[in-house]
């Protein structure tokens, strides 16, 4: 089954289109975990299994382990085996490079480490994505419009018939004769969202940017799914799992967890 | 000292602006090596140590250590270490994110690790960036135009005013005030890499592309370096690593570092 049907499959299985953020940050967890071995796996671990039934995926910030350097990279990989088989993994890892490097990057993380989508860089262009997307099966979420400031320097450059991040939507439309490729869209800019859809009317949309980002829930579904509701995952990260600081920080996150998908669901029935 | 002082103290020093990129592809190493355990830190291990004399710079690629999940991670940790102070270590990673995890890879990478630089993708602009520009001694090599086919679809758009790529190279003149910024320019455009250099004259140059894919040794120099054959550094990974695979790869490679060095000098002292 390619990506894309997956993905929406277990949408409608989940009944859910929230994305959970996995960052762990080691300052940022419970005074009683922090200063335990392997606390980046064991706050995770908690996450995952509070709220794996509210959750359509999970998504793995590989900066958070990569700044614990091997034991983290260590962490990484037990993390992603124990992400119950009916949630999408995805790895935040934003890759990309020449096409050799790319193989060896989307070999390591697509089917070694087994993550079902990764987030990828476009500035290099096909030869440096195209990797990525040569099992049908696992998906590339490609990146178009970030949610931080940063995202108007390049990606909102006027181009001769375009903008940027609409021609990195347009080209990523092209590249998804395997049905398996996504883009980022940040929430933080409504108009732009349209834009996107209307540029890539089947490909599922990561959303980044409600929670701590600030962007609006309802105007990211409204403009983002499809006209079923699906195709589209809303992450949120930090406002989930450091929603309590104490040690009941997985009830919390569960509870947030629960909350935030009845909303959704409540915007995705009105359209 | 900043880091584009360092660069140009090593250049000097070093007599050399050869870059010695280590991708080290299992698949690749000599016979004899492919089916030991940790073979691929003892393969790079005897490159730098019999290439280390005639080059400026060895550059890692992460994919190649990724590939090999946790041990290779590990492998790649303890490389770093080995690799002599009188030379640079650049962290080929191509990271990028929003800041809170850039400033995580940054963390990791340039202090943990203690490379002392990095390549990042600018598609998510200056928040992206800015955590890996925050110490002056560490250098941060910009994607502007790579050496790969790809390089047409997005970095080759016009913009209003200009192409995207200069874009970046602009962006990144500004970004410079601890004199630690430089661009990855690849070899494969001559024109391009003269209006690169023009639009940010004292940035140091990584220019990949030259060997195996094909971009002139001559012409990347004489469009590439300073008025006095130096902010450049000319990468070469495949030509040198896999000259033989043969049990004499360290001593092929270092034949072919030295006779690189050699032709770099002259047309360095041509200018």
């Amino acid at each position: 089954m390619h990506f894309t049907s997956k993905l929406n499959k277990i949408i409608d299985l989940q009944n859910s289109v929230l994305c959970v953020g996995l960052d762990p940050d080691l300052n940022k967890l419970p005074n009683t975990l922090r200063n335990e071995t392997d606390s980046l796996f064991k706050f995770c671990k908690e996450i995952i299994e509070s709220t794996a039934s509210y959750t359509c995926a999970f998504k793995i910030n590989f900066a958070f382990f990569e700044a614990e350097g091997t034991k983290g990279w260590d962490a990484l990989e037990r993390l992603v085996q124990i992400i119950p088989v009916g949630v999408i993994k995805i790895a935040d890892a934003k890759r990309a490079d020449i096409g050799n490097s790319s193989q060896k990057y989307a070999e390591a993380i697509l089917k070694k480490m087994d993550f079902d989508a990764i987030t990828v860089s476009p500035y290099m262009g096909t030869d440096s994505i195209a990797p990525f997307l040569q099992w049908p099966e696992k998906g590339v979420f490609i990146l178009a419009l970030t949610s931080n400031p940063g995202s108007t320097d390049f990606q909102q450059l006027k181009t001769e018939n375009s903008t940027l991040y609409l021609e990195v939507a347009k080209k990523a439309n092209g590249w998804n004769t395997n049905k398996n490729c996504g883009l980022v869209v940040g929430a933080t800019n409504m108009a732009s969202i349209k834009k996107i859809r209307k540029a890539a009317p089947e490909l599922p949309f990561l959303i980044p940017g409600v929670g701590v980002q600030g962007g609006s829930l309802e105007d990211s579904i409204l403009m983002g799914a499809d006209t079923q509701g699906k195709s589209v995952l809303i992450n949120a990260s930090r406002s989930i799992i450091y929603k309590s600081s104490g040690l009941d920080f997985a009830e919390a996150a569960a509870s947030e967890a629960q909350s935030m998908q009845q909303q959704m669901n409540e915007i995705r029935n009105s359209i």
